[in-house]
């Protein structure tokens, strides 16, 4: 029995950890059992890359070269120690950002080859990929104001960006799901909270019969 | 003016440290300026990186894949950082290893396919390579009993491999010599410290005035 990984991502202020904590209730209230990781983090080694890219003082002036790599070291350890092994057990496994994010926050939005992001990329995933990309789409100007409520004003190293960096990360998301639309669905994040938990709970549950129907046959 | 950049790289014990210090006093004794750094680390980011490769617990477990985008991630920023705006500032620079070490430790040591290894280092480094590296050769037996014995038995997370990593290291260091004997010079790491030295210094002191006379023809 293979599992199932579903990945969000988004902007900055998009909802995913609304939705991601919405979901899991769901699961819960059903008696799923499911993994919830993150990136860049979800392992030890991973967290302390996390902090690295987000917080020390140490990423102060960090070159774009430098950040890819970082995310794709947490990337590789993550796939290694706790995503593929909970796939090959038949888990359901639940990751904020994955993949896409370092081909739109470093690819496009950072400008470094696209080539290279997806080889270094490829190298990191090795053949673990999600089955299904959620994706909520929010114009920046939105999804900043709310970071900037909630945080108070301590923004993170990625959320100190001028807003045509996020505008670029919006497009860049956006292209992706135009050449990928059966692995990732497009959200409108300007709905409801609870409009948009019932839409990705649809979509999961299609995915998860679908799953268990292409699994039993 | 170009500047000169120098590595030292060897296996565990073979004395790069020692050399490093005997070449830096030479320098200071002939009023020659040097930057003088080290990999892992050479920035903020690359020692805090550094950290995580050699000590913290949350590189437990780590896999090759991830040691060696860590590694790769320390080297992208130290080059950007420090390593390439100092021989362009005309300076000499002394690296306690580079390049090689990660060809040498993750391509052949750890067996990842050399190919990836090298595409990786080279987005890494983009253009700047070293004029001159110099390789102390020394059987692993030898070596490591030197470790040992400094260390008290307090073996950093590369130190504690078994001894068949290590020969796999010196052959994978011999054959890159082999392949760029312009650039990787072979020394003798079981001579003395001071035959050592000396041979060093004439082949640094070449080095430097070819590279004088290189630019002022």
């Amino acid at each position: 029995m293979a599992g199932l990984f579903i990945t969000f991502e988004g902007g900055e202020g998009c909802g995913k950890s609304t939705q991601i904590a919405a979901l899991k209730a769901r699961f819960e209230a059903s008696g799923q059992s499911f993994v919830q990781t993150r990136e860049p983090g979800g392992t030890p080694l991973g967290e302390a890359v996390r902090n690295l890219l987000q917080h020390d003082a140490a990423g102060e002036g960090m070159s774009p070269e430098a950040e890819l790599l970082l995310f794709a070291a947490s990337r590789a350890q993550h796939v290694r120690e706790l995503i593929a092994p909970a796939i090959a057990a038949g888990q359901i496994v639940l990751c904020d950002r994955f993949l896409d994010s370092t081909t739109v926050y470093q690819g496009v939005a950072r400008a470094i080859d696209p080539q290279q992001v997806q080889a270094i990329n490829q190298f990191a995933i090795g053949s673990t990929r999600p089955d299904l990309t959620l994706l909520i789409d929010l114009p920046p100007e939105i999804g900043l104001a709310r970071v900037h409520k909630r945080s108070d004003g301590q923004l993170d190293r990625m959320e100190q960006e001028a807003i045509e960096f996020f505008q670029a990360v919006r497009q860049g998301y956006l292209a992706l799901a135009a050449a990928e639309p059966e692995r990732i669905r497009v959200l409108d994040g300007n709905q409801s909270i609870e409009s948009l938990e019932a839409e990705i709970w649809d979509i999961v549950q299609s995915k998860m019969n679908g799953s268990i129907t292409a699994n039993t046959n």
